[in-house]
């Protein structure tokens, strides 16, 4: 790829006569050969970028680097993701079009430029839109539809009468739709409440490997645009996870809990059930959340408290066998001071 | 479905005349339109229900709503998931009998009942019971038995030799028979041991999508009758779960531990092996068990405590701050007066 | 098998004249019969084998029972764990080969020892080494190789150009290169990231049902030779896991972290990104690791410190309730003390 077309992606100069150069990938800096484009996203990667022999590399603005055809932007991180997109390879290894060996029900509707890998199983009435590639060893449900521009990893699990927009990437061993945990009890056994409710997942969502997202029992369990869930997660029926919020690894929510948008959940902290997260918000690793969240709010801990609170406790309960100790000096002394008054 | 039949299945009256109506289906209060039945499960959907274009509504004995043909009924909540139940839709979507993509080994026996989905895989003498639903992208191994009126999703792995009694689900991506985590360490290395035991699932039992549930040593993993489980459980080898116990999502039970009759365990908690949780007990939501806990035991916690007493601990570190700042000030005082009386 | 071959492959003497006994399998001592072998792995094991009606037991030396054959080692678990490999069943279910309906890319390369489940697919350039066996419901993508005697449990998918090396083990519904969870932020909404690297699983690693470890961002995603996962654990992109190194169910590790040698993580734990956890070091069942761990280090709990203080800690916390009280006297009776003093 020229550097030309790379600078223009990312509104970034280049000293003159650099527009040809051929590049071949973006790589780390430590990695980097002369045919490579690298970057600095953060100062401690700078001295390695200094002696790599990268062909060129991107830099904050102001930050160019003696010697190397800088690229300078705002945000070298944004800019690094932008170019690496570039040179991804989107296209799907078993072609375009349909694998021969999937099964695709004759009511389906599959656009010609979709492709479908191998084994994978296409239900009755499902749509799946253009440009979209579903893996191998999927299975993609009845009534179920797919917009466009979408990447369903191999096998991931799609159940029926979902709705998946556009753009949207599903990782592989992920379940969609899986039927919600509800039970009533009665004279101490259970009885199994079916889900009537679907998942709806927007536009430039993403959802990690192995992670699963049970439909809702009326309404649908959803998931706004540009949410991005990790690997492991369990999202149980009708939550709804709100536009741009990101959630790390292994976190769970339980059913009928509403996130806001832009809210950040760390890796394996549990939320309850019927609950609110308010816009803007943070929940750090391992939190456990059981009643609502304001709005930019930060919190962490089981039960989870304000962040800075939170902080100082684990400060004390580092200084408590040194607090008891103390305490019994003191009831010491003051049974001394005591005995010295009578 | 005429009212009639639903006021039969929940043992409610109707009154006169209404018996004929034709419902479509049961829908939250909020949703619910003039073919529609609805209920009021807790007191705070009634005033939904009182507004709503419902059809008719089931509600707690006593409580009717004027104006609504109401369903009066000890336990709503219960009379609800009885219902839906009536409306579910359990028709395999590959309809009855196998697909012609699945491949059945020549010595399975499959009941004429079954239904096997598209690209399924039926190992050698696997039989698969009257009613049994079967989904797509499966894999049931050698030797497994599955009884009558199950459903197994789409994507499940059942291994070799595991016994499945009758009407047991099993959720997308499940594994069921996994080897267990199993090594014996000699010079710092693992040398890992095979199992030869299996899993067994009885009535009524239900796996979550993507639970993990490893085979015994010798004698087999057990789940009892009427067990609940929900999403990416792990269950490790000959761990029992016992009758009518409910694991919610993201549990972890490590090796031989025993779990009691109609216990419930919230999410995300982890139970270490070799121990033995009694009939009734409570695990709150992220607690972490060391030990035996006790009939009708509530812990919760890490380390997991009673209930109640970890209540109050939790209340104490709230005021750990202020509670070191209060103890300077003693010792400051304390101090004081002894120089007073020198 | 007889009784001579086992005591060989243990390195235990055997009374004279008992080699020839014929054993069917090793069980549990609360199982066996005329025909089995058992054993004492710890002592309170022994009554139970005492009472056995086993054909021979294996013992610690110089611990054998009177009136059985006593096969005596210096670790009867790990001459358990070789003794159980012998008898362990490595036959495909499907047979040596390829099944008919496995769909194999033409330019794949199957050793003629291989074998391949039903409905499996393998892709583009994949290699498959001697002897190792691939389940039913598989997928292989483009490029991966695969070594020798390795095992691939039915529904696990190995995303592009992994490296998988010998004897590696894969159970079922884990996925083995999966994209890692990168995302730049910009203007609120994210951009993600796409990673360019894979994941190399060394020699005698195994990796646990529905585990999830994701690929390189350009360094690939590592485990080394003799590492054991269990289930259900996230590995994020640019991890490394050590030489010997166990960790137990349901752990989750952030990316870029790297783990020492035989490191022993216990079921649960969460490890965040960009950290160095030291060779020979233990961390704790749900513990919660915020910072680098030292060579040998032993840590628990969240935020997670040294074992024997968090002990401490812990075993405090349960006298907060009863300390705020005494400190509330302490105050009152100093009051009293300066009252006088006036």
């Amino acid at each position: 790829m020229k550097l030309s077309a790379i600078a223009a992606r990312i509104d970034a100069s280049l000293p003159p006569g650099t527009g040809d150069l051929d590049i071949s990938a973006i790589v780390s800096p430590q990695s980097a050969d002369e045919r490579h484009l690298t970057f600095v996203a953060r100062s401690e990667y700078r001295a390695a970028a200094e002696v790599s022999r990268c062909a060129a590399v991107i830099v904050r603005r102001g930050e160019s680097i003696p010697g190397k055809i800088s690229l300078e932007t705002d945000d070298p991180y944004t800019a690094y993701a932008r170019v690496a997109q570039l040179f991804e390879d989107v296209n799907s290894p078993w072609g375009a079009g349909i694998h021969p060996s999937a099964i695709i029900d004759p009511t389906a509707t599959i656009a010609p430029s979709a492709s479908i890998g191998p084994l994978t199983m296409i239900g009755a009435g499902v749509s799946l839109g253009a440009g979209s590639t579903v893996g191998a060893g999927c299975v993609i449900e009845t009534g179920t539809t797919i917009g466009e521009g979408c990447r369903i990893d191999s096998g991931a699990i799609i159940r029926r009468q979902c709705t998946i927009a556009n753009r949207v990437i599903i990782q592989s061993c992920a379940v969609i739709g899986s039927e919600g945990f509800g039970n009533a009890r009665e004279n101490n056994r259970f009885l199994r409440i079916p889900c009537f409710g679907t998942v709806v997942i927007e536009d430039d969502a993403e959802i990690g490997a192995g992670t699963t997202i049970d439909r809702g029992n009326f309404e649908p369990t959803v998931i706004r645009r540009g949410a991005k869930l990790d690997n492991l997660i369990h999202i149980a029926h009708n939550v709804t996870i709100g536009f741009d919020t990101a959630i790390a690894a292994q976190t769970g929510i339980a059913g009928s809990t509403t996130i806001g948008n832009r809210v950040i959940i760390a890796g394996q902290a549990g939320l309850i059930g019927h609950i609110t997260v308010g816009d803007d918000s943070f929940i750090a690793a391992k939190a456990g959340v059981a009643k609502d969240v304001k709005q930019g709010e930060k919190i962490t801990g089981y039960p989870a408290r304000n962040l800075m609170t939170m902080r100082r406790i684990e400060a004390c309960q580092a200084q408590l066998p040194e607090l008891l100790k103390e305490v019994k000096r003191l009831r010491k002394e003051i049974e001394e001071l005591k005995d010295k008054k009578l």
